[in-house]
């Protein structure tokens, strides 16, 4: 991250011998590093704090003076762990983080990184400089969901060219963390790589004991977000990880985890939050970082403690605690001014010296994206008469009389396998006489296989869904009706990626995802929020029982969480780490 | 900072899959991550923490176990800002300090880089790897008094050279700080490069006041050490700088500004603690960073927080907090046994893995270093011949009814300018009938320059003395008796740097400080406690009357504390910015 201002300016408006750009005057000032709350100025030069303190000898005729008085100054919160591909996209993501006082977004790269490659994201990372948001990356060395060219896609050239990069502060998690545990070769060297760069390593070790949580921190993983329990917690803050406590649309287990603080007595300075990558209505609903404050002060966190944990210690665990995190000269401009310190929605926000939003309204337009520009994958090489025939959609099972392993839904992402005796009509399961069950396949784009599966307590009445919406980004069809789901198929091929539910011959949904399968190309974050809403609404109409289809379908193509999952290569029980069931390796026609 | 133990190895240890060389049973483990004490084991693997835990899973045969029962097991100490040449070297240094528990320092470079060159210091650099002790670096960007080819020598392709090696963890000190203030083209573009390898840039900042910090911390510097008060501490640490609490010999004003914390209420974590190169003595009598820790608790602060600030804050602020400052998994197993947490002076040291002392004796044989190899400027450039010329060591005055200017002691290292009406004769100033006064000359050891002055309130009974001790390491002659100090100088000379002593027609002390001039090329640090003793014994017994003779001679020669001094330029006022008398340019013969 670079700045435009230069020192020598600075300097010059620090000691008012160059006039500032904007003066805030009469604050509080949150002193996140001596845990102080002061009554100061605060001088912005370009980009740049200049100045805090009491004189008023950089402000000019052309200053622009904020008025901060009853008011207190806050730097921009810092969102250290974000998957900005939920539906909206980096640039609506940044808009909406924006308008609410995050001023810095560390981002996963996963979905760029295998639609792009590492040419196109590095462009992408560039283009994203321009917006006034302060966008970092973090880089995947490995996919979610292992797949037999995945070791050549994250291979070492592309992946420590994209780790060196400026904007990139290190490497993203691992989600397949007993590859760390057992010492993945690649992961480790490329670990000693990025840390000679001075860079850290996300990390994701869920349900990880605290004794196999030594193997990970000694493989030289630098955080986790995964916690669910204060004592998990404790664990990974007492074994030397900065500890991010998580409340996301998936896991809000804020409330539980932050117990290892109220409750307890911990140093929290290597404590940080995060939300995870939460779906487009609960960013709507509960805010990003603003957000995560107020749960933690309204839980009985001090406000500062928790202000902290979101600026200058988010700062610090990145490496970047001389250039955001906190109000002192050199540090980017990213600056709120707060009414009070229970709600955390800013009144005003400054990003990079600029007023881009207030009152939760953005006041900068936000340049647009040709996302063309960085895609190198082709939506599908597969004919789009391929994705309509029905056949694609249904399961092969060839022996009738053994029983057929089934994805059996706990929770929105959380499965077990069942064995279920089934009829089988032509060598292809038949579930025209079983309620209760729907058949689920996922079809790699480019036509060289497929994994088909069959599940239950998913949406009962759902004739054809078809989303490229999924880990894999390849592509997913649900339902109880083949024909509905050839449909749906057909129709996310026309789009070129998207979620779509066809009934009654017909399609009744259509959200296209162009931008990787996974993110609308629309800049507006409401949009994203509307699709979510339709989706969850017309999924819950035909019997899904759960609350977050996004993710759902997120983590159905998964292989790290329990148990039974559609993954490239088969079906696959994550816990067994064993292919229940191989993909079908047909060679679809090209299209 | 390299280790030897691979990531491989330390995950096998930490699964039991491979057997630990060391394994601290039954201890109560400091852990300052957390700020807990844990009933913890400690598995170690070559030179680095494998394991933290209840797991005795990795104690083979050949596993050391040392019996921690009732006892603490803290990380090794880091001194954050260490002058390793104060008569002691890095060497005899390096021994002390692993005796004590101080595993890490980060040493100062000035008189190595003055005297070896970016080459010899290099070479030295990585050759004190080799020591079990950790020696990281920070590389002066100036001197710390100006002279005519400063710039040259201190110039940007060597500067950087060394900023880019692995040991050295940034810049150190500008003790000149008003030429950030003034904005310095050169100490910007090089603040600008080195932050760009992530590395840090530590500040001396002394008398600068809370408005003119705001320039400091503009130009880039991320700490210092300089604050005498409480609410110094304060100014630097709310404008963002890590704040380094000070108890040196020369300083000892931890029970002043620890006040910020005890009886303020400050965050710790940004809060660091110095012994900021102490004379022999002190070391010896008060220990290093232990004593700041016996220091800090008997004054108040809980034994957690001055323990984190002098092991995670340190390395935090060092961006090494992956490697050093904490008992956790990959890093470096620097590790002390502690009977309680009031004394700190650790019972057994491990360094990097070995046992390297027990109750304050060292264990191992430490590698001499043949200091010869790094050396690359002469010690005289001058005749021996010349320097026992008695005139040179007397102060010319050509205006025989013009006052002189005085160099009047206020205290150890402050002085004030004196106008003062002398006797000339012949040219010279002549002090045979003054009771109270000295000469005293800096002498270029090039033989280019002379700087000629008098002095009051130093030794008025001492007949001549020569040192090479001080901050420019040229040659300083102070006495009564220009053929005391002329034979003084010469010995100075024979001995190729050092301090001597000369009365009544002889040598009554001499101190050989072959290396750099300043410090001794002995492996003992008792030695230069002895030579530090009999010295000021010497000069007390003559009139001195202060207590640190080593840092009175150290800078009488800097630019950068008042008054009055001896620089190269010339007799010069430091408050005024101004050659008072500027130096005689007499080339004298070559030896």
């Amino acid at each position: 991250m670079n700045v435009k201002a230069t020192r020598h300016e600075l300097i010059e408006v620090a000691q008012g011998r160059r006039t500032a750009d904007l003066y805030i005057k009469g604050g509080t000032v949150i002193n996140v590093y001596s845990g102080e709350f002061l009554r100061q100025n605060v001088a912005v030069y370009k980009d740049c704090i200049a100045y805090v303190g009491e004189s008023e000898a950089s402000i000019g005729e052309k200053t622009k003076v904020i008025d901060a008085k009853g008011k207190y100054v806050a730097p921009g919160y810092i969102e250290p762990h974000a998957h900005p591909w939920v539906v909206y996209n980096p640039v609506s993501l940044t808009k909406k983080a924006l308008s609410l006082g995050t001023t810095t977004v560390v981002n996963d790269n996963l979905f760029f990184y295998l639609h792009m490659g590492a040419d196109g994201f590095a462009k992408m990372a560039e283009d994203l400089r321009e917006l006034p948001g302060n966008n970092l990356w973090l880089v995947r060395l490995v996919s979610q969901a292992d797949y037999p060219t995945e070791r050549e896609e994250f291979n070492q050239e592309s992946v420590r060219r994209l780790l060196a990069m400026d904007e990139v502060v290190g490497s993203a998690e691992v989600t397949r963390w007993p590859l760390l545990y057992n010492g993945d070769p690649f992961l480790l060297e490329t670990i000693d790589y990025l840390k000679g760069l001075g860079k850290i390593s996300d990390g994701h070790t869920a349900g990880c004991s605290y004794e196999k949580l030594n193997s990970i921190v000694a493989a030289g993983i630098s955080a986790c977000h995964e916690a669910i329990t204060a004592k998990e917690s404790l664990d990974r803050l007492r074994l030397g990880m900065w500890t991010t406590l998580r409340n996301s649309s998936l896991r809000p287990d804020l409330p539980e985890i932050i117990t290892m603080i109220t409750e307890g007595k911990v140093a929290t300075n290597r404590i940080l939050m995060t939300t995870d990558g939460p779906h487009p209505a609960f960013i709507e609903e509960e805010g990003l970082v603003d957000g995560l404050l107020r749960k933690a002060v309204g839980l009985g966190l001090p406000p500062m403690q928790a202000l902290q944990m979101v600026t200058i210690n988010a700062a610090t665990f990145l490496r970047m605690d001389e250039k955001i995190g906190g109000i002192a000269p050199a540090r980017r401009a990213d600056l709120l001014l707060l009414p009070d310190l229970t709600d955390f929605r800013p009144e005003l926000v400054i990003s990079a010296g600029e007023v881009v939003a207030a009152k939760g309204e953005l006041l900068v337009q936000i340049p647009e994206l040709d996302w063309e520009r960085y895609l190198s994958v082709r939506p599908f090489d597969l004919a789009k008469a391929d994705l309509a025939q029905a056949d694609l959609h249904r399961c092969p099972h060839g022996a009738a009389d053994e029983p057929v392993p089934v994805i059996s839904f706990r929770s929105t992402v959380i499965t077990t396998q069942k064995q279920m005796n089934l009829p089988v009509e032509k060598g292809y399961v038949d579930l025209s006489a079983q309620s209760g069950l729907v058949y689920a396949n996922l079809i790699d784009r480019a036509g060289k296989w497929v994994t088909h599966g069959i599940m239950e307590h998913f949406a009962t009445n759902l004739e054809g869904l078809a989303s490229t919406y999924n880990t894999t980004t390849q592509l997913l069809t649900i339902g109880r009706d083949p024909e509905a789901m050839a449909l749906a198929a057909a129709r996310v091929h026309e789009l070129g990626g998207g979620i779509v539910i066809a009934e009654g011959g017909r399609v009744i949904l259509e959200i296209p995802l162009p931008l990787t399968g996974m993110m609308t190309d629309s800049p507006s974050f409401e949009q994203a929020v509307e699709y979510q809403n339709q989706l969850l609404a017309a999924v819950q109409q035909r019997g899904y029982p759960f609350h977050d289809i996004l993710y759902t379908l997120l983590f159905l193509t998964c292989d790290f969480l329990p148990g039974l999952r559609l993954v490239p290569l088969g079906l696959y029980d994550v816990r067994a780490n064993e292919v229940v069931r191989p993909a079908v390796k047909t060679l679809l026609q090209r299209g």
